[in-house]
């Protein structure tokens, strides 16, 4: 065969005038090698990770609406004390799309059984219409999955196994998770309720509190609530926990973790001008608040704050730990892995103000799902 | 032998009441087990780290003078907001001084050899007029050392050799350091320029960059300079640092020093949403400044802040690093590791309040020595 596959992608520019620029770009992908393959994307997920690359630092206020209904342009303008964030991307046209899943529509010599086949994929630039990859860089979804079951199989669950991966690596014994109702919040309760983990879930409203009962959240404390602290301190006590992931950032959630963390460790314990020597660690893997983290130093000098991200994690894991990872993905898709979205958008639709401003929020409980094949 | 050793030790002691109170206390000393001995203390020096435990929080314009001149006793309100940090030592008169050296005047039947030697000596309750300990708790002064020459002999030194130690441990090739004209800072440039390890010293005056130029440093930057940050990245640039050890504790710096690493870290590199792949670490090791630490978070994902302390850093690193660490103390004690006092003090003297107000402003190239003995 030699037609090519013509298609749409969703870009990402940062003008040399400081404008982030979002349009629809036509992409023409030549036949594969022996070990690659086509996929015709069906389901990409919006993911919060995505919108940094997808939205940069633009001021949303800003959002300019243009091009035609089919090849819509938006144009939002970069505050200038955010643009030494984005100089290094300033004039190249960016695909986008961590995750995806679609069918084999063109399958290289090496990798024909993939043929037909509908698969997941990690990689990026899958807001598009075909996306070209290596057959071992897609994973074949178990019979009876569709694209929408396979299109979240990386990001969140790789992400929340990694957190309990993560803890074990380092000694620890239970967790806090932070904005803890998302999906990965939600997807950790059911692998720690699994796994029996002990888990401290963090929300800001009761809403969110509720969903997380209803899936049998053990300990939940809600950080608008006026005793906050007392509470959050008692299921500290409860569940052992000296490691927090925090998807916020910003403010002084990380700081508060660890010193409910110090007030249970130094319970009992002789005085010390250097605090317990309980370990107690917090990552910073979101930045739902990109304001600094303001940490007041009442705990000792046995603890940490950093970043986490999966890749690095992986890396430093191991293949065997992220072989068994991939595996139980697989084994519990439609299970503990299971995604639930609240909206499918086509290409297009990804593009226009009230939509981006939709899925910009990140309200708890909406998650957009992006079908190319629209 | 049966006569008792007595003499006077400073103690500090949080009443009920939320005071701190500094006085002199009597104490006895029983015979030594067989192996231990006992040292007329001469010297030991005040250090910041025991500034915390002496003092604690207490507000010090709040300073009443109290007892009589052989038998002071100074009295300090504990604000409100602070008690909290204080109060699993309340109601206990605790010993201080973390380090000190001495003549041993009486030694059990395993350890007589040591009868009549100077001694270095780690493990508080030092600000005393006899203090007994196991005779391996002692480190030998070699010969024509004082007991000023080995009053310092474990904090600042092991201190500054485990910021080595930790950078080789984790992986780094060069350091920041800040406060670095201190006696530690001092130390670590002697270290780092015989050990050829770059090391960036950040200062915040002009006359403590003089003092650092005279030892022969490289690389100073000054943080109240308006040039500071492109300095910092120079420096950076320069030297490949990725680690930093800060005495600060409060405000940005530690997030100023990620930041320029970054900087230095992502040119020439790719865009990169999750910011560079450097594993970027500061320590804080002191709080000069008590306020809380602010975190700008400007350098991806690839960070760490966090404690760092001697004790639990030396049982991480295990004997033989320690013991290696030991020996070069002692070996270069005169050289690299030798501290200077610009005034040494007795105990009663300690508790005036124009010296306590002096040896609590932490002046660069300020330190005291107190000499039980005097």
């Amino acid at each position: 065969m030699t037609d090519a596959f013509e298609g749409l992608e969703i870009r990402s520019l940062v003008t040399e005038e400081g404008d982030l620029r979002l349009s629809l770009e036509s992409v023409t992908l030549s036949e594969p090698q022996a070990d690659e393959v086509i996929v015709q994307v069906q389901a990409a997920p919006i993911n919060p990770s995505d919108l940094g690359l997808l939205l940069g630092p633009a001021d949303m206020a800003t959002m300019r609406a243009g091009g035609t209904a089919e090849r819509p342009v938006l144009t939002l303008t970069i505050p200038e004390r955010r643009l030494g964030a984005v100089r290094t991307r300033m004039g190249e046209s960016m695909p986008v799309g961590n995750e995806g899943a679609g069918v084999v529509v063109r399958a290289g010599a090496n990798v024909a059984d993939m043929l037909g086949k509908t698969v997941g994929m990690l990689g990026g630039a899958m807001y598009t219409q075909y996306r070209k990859l290596r057959g071992r860089d897609c994973v074949v979804l178990p019979e009876g999955a569709s694209a929408a079951d396979g299109a979240s199989l990386f990001v969140n669950p790789l992400t929340a196994l990694g957190f309990t991966e993560t803890m074990k690596a380092e000694g620890h014994t239970a967790l806090v998770h932070t904005a803890a109702a998302s999906n990965l919040g939600q997807m950790l309760n059911r692998i720690c309720l699994a796994d029996g983990i002990p888990l401290v879930n963090i929300v800001r409203r009761e809403e969110q509190a509720a969903i997380l009962r209803d899936i049998g959240a053990e300990w939940i404390v809600d950080s608008s609530a006026p005793d906050f602290e007392a509470k959050l301190v008692e299921a500290i006590a409860a569940t052992g926990a000296t490691l927090g992931f925090d998807a916020i950032g910003g403010g002084k959630l990380a700081g508060q973790i660890l010193h409910a963390m110090e007030v249970v460790a130094s319970r009992g314990a002789a005085f010390s001008r250097y605090g317990s020597n309980s370990l107690k660690q917090v990552y910073i893997y979101g930045m739902l608040d990109t304001g600094p983290t303001i940490i007041d130093r009442t705990f000792g000098l046995s603890w940490g704050v950093g970043g986490w991200l999966l890749t690095p994690f992986m890396a430093k894991a191991g293949p065997e730990v992220v072989g068994r990872m991939r595996q139980r993905v697989l084994d519990e898709l439609k299970t503990t892995f299971a995604s639930h979205y609240t909206r499918t958008i086509g290409l297009a639709e990804a593009l226009q103000p009230d939509v981006v401003q939709a899925y910009q929020n990140k309200a708890t409980g909406e998650k957009y799902l992006i079908d190319p094949s629209l």
